[in-house]
């Protein structure tokens, strides 16, 4: 039975770690505060002491944490992952984080002789617990083979999209679509509003169309119940789109969609909305 | 048998028209060039010399033509449709124009004892010949109930958003969603090129997650095959666009992503792209 290790028990993290128990594996954890840890140990999973420990007893090791700054110090610093876990292990950072850092792990990780893939996901804290994620790869084909298990039991779509950082590009391109659709779909809704139509009769002439989307479907039904609780948290959907920002930079590509959301949601998170969901920008225009 | 007079028989007007005759209706047409108009005339739709004799026969009158200049002229000028139209008849604009002149038209209409209703379309050439239109129809509930069967053979979603304009102002809705994410979709996938990334993988990451969309599951494969033929016209949709700027002015509310978008296009029309399709967006970014 293989030993997964799995860093960073959130709401997502949680859910992952029991598909991959459900499945068959030995999973084993550590965290911060034990106390945090409790119902998963109750359920089978094996408690470590510290990281570096954690680290050279598995086979395969998942982080799932909230920054770049937290993986990069989680692999690359003194005592960190690419040092204390074993050669021929593989490491799977599912973290949504910065395409050049998975670069730069992956190379570092060759000469450790570990292999590591990106993988982040969406789907959100439902597709984690019904195991439906998406599943966007970068890396070696030969070490996406050996993840593949231990996706089948988290996601539904697994892509291998190419080399190292592939995955948290991919991740990018659904972030990027996503952020100038807010704009639409909440503009869209503040017009039906302000022109005294009724939104949800608007909703049904025109989300089955050309107008149709995710967002418009899931999130503005929410807006009309005045429903902010956070499906996805705003301050998570600010760091992916500095981190698409950062990247288009370095192409030399201008994308002022994305420039412009970014610009939105950061008034709303210094109007104290960091912890709302992303379907709250309705607030900015009201 | 209901006589329906059609104005506008344009790629959505002629299969329009069809629809309205196999439904079993008469239908009378007239059209600045008759040679434009023969092949209707050939499956049995009857011809008129002006508009005005068009208009003093039939029970009920559809328009759908290009602009609002169009639309007031057809209606309001002297010896328009308002004035030649008999009384208890019922007329219907398809046109996508302006909610302020919808409203108008119906309230003259009320004093020439002409029912009016505004009742703009979406789903396109396609929806026009399946006869799967979305119809976003404003005004009386009675005049509404006349037109009904009408509607039914062109249309699969039919809904009554209001009074006089609201039929209008629900296109706007629709029309402000998809502008802004046009945006999205488009740097998504320009992102993704410009990343390294096989950008036909990447949709099948995220054209069925969050980042999903009408827009992005059926316009930006075209664009991936370098396909700019107009499903929708950029003319067209500067045009709608303008419209929803002008209501949002008069309305008092700042749609930045509408603004941006209308800017976007206007250079690409300024470019020679009005007759190109939404989808040529990318353009703007190449």
């Amino acid at each position: 039975m293989k030993k997964i290790g799995f860093i960073g028990i959130g709401v997502m993290g949680k859910s992952m770690v029991r598909n991959l128990l459900k499945a068959g594996f030995d999973l084993h954890i550590y965290t911060r505060t034990k106390s945090k840890a409790e119902e998963l140990l109750n359920e089978g999973v094996t408690w470590h002491d510290n990281p570096a420990e954690l680290a050279a007893t598995v086979d395969v090791l998942i982080t799932m944490v909230g920054y770049p700054s937290d993986v990069e110090e989680l692999y690359l610093s003194e005592g960190g992952f690419l040092e204390t876990m074993q050669p021929d292990t593989l490491a799977i950072d599912m973290t949504t984080s910065s395409p050049e850092l998975a670069a730069q792990i992956a190379a570092e990780g060759i000469e450790a002789g570990i292999a590591v893939l990106d993988a982040p996901v969406s789907g959100g804290d439902i597709g984690a617990k019904n195991g439906t994620l998406s599943i966007m790869v970068g890396g070696d084909e030969s070490a996406f083979q050996r993840a593949k298990p231990i996706f089948e039991a988290l996601g539904e779509s697994i892509i291998l999209q190419g080399g190292a950082g592939s995955g948290q590009h991919t991740k990018m391109v659904n972030q990027i679509a996503i952020a100038s659709n807010m704009i639409g779909v909440t503009e869209a809704i503040f017009y039906a509003d302000k022109a005294g139509l009724d939104p949800e009769r608007v909703l049904k002439s025109i989300a089955g169309g050309a107008a149709g989307s995710w967002s418009l479907s899931n999130l503005i039904p929410r807006v009309l119940k005045d429903d902010f609780s956070p499906g996805f948290f705003i301050k998570h959907f600010i760091k992916d789109m500095r981190i698409a920002i950062d990247e288009a930079k370095k192409m030399g590509i201008d994308l002022p969609g994305l420039i412009l959301a970014e610009q939105m949601y950061q008034t709303l998170a210094e109007r104290g909305l960091s912890e709302a969901g992303t379907q709250a920008l309705i607030k900015y225009y009201n």
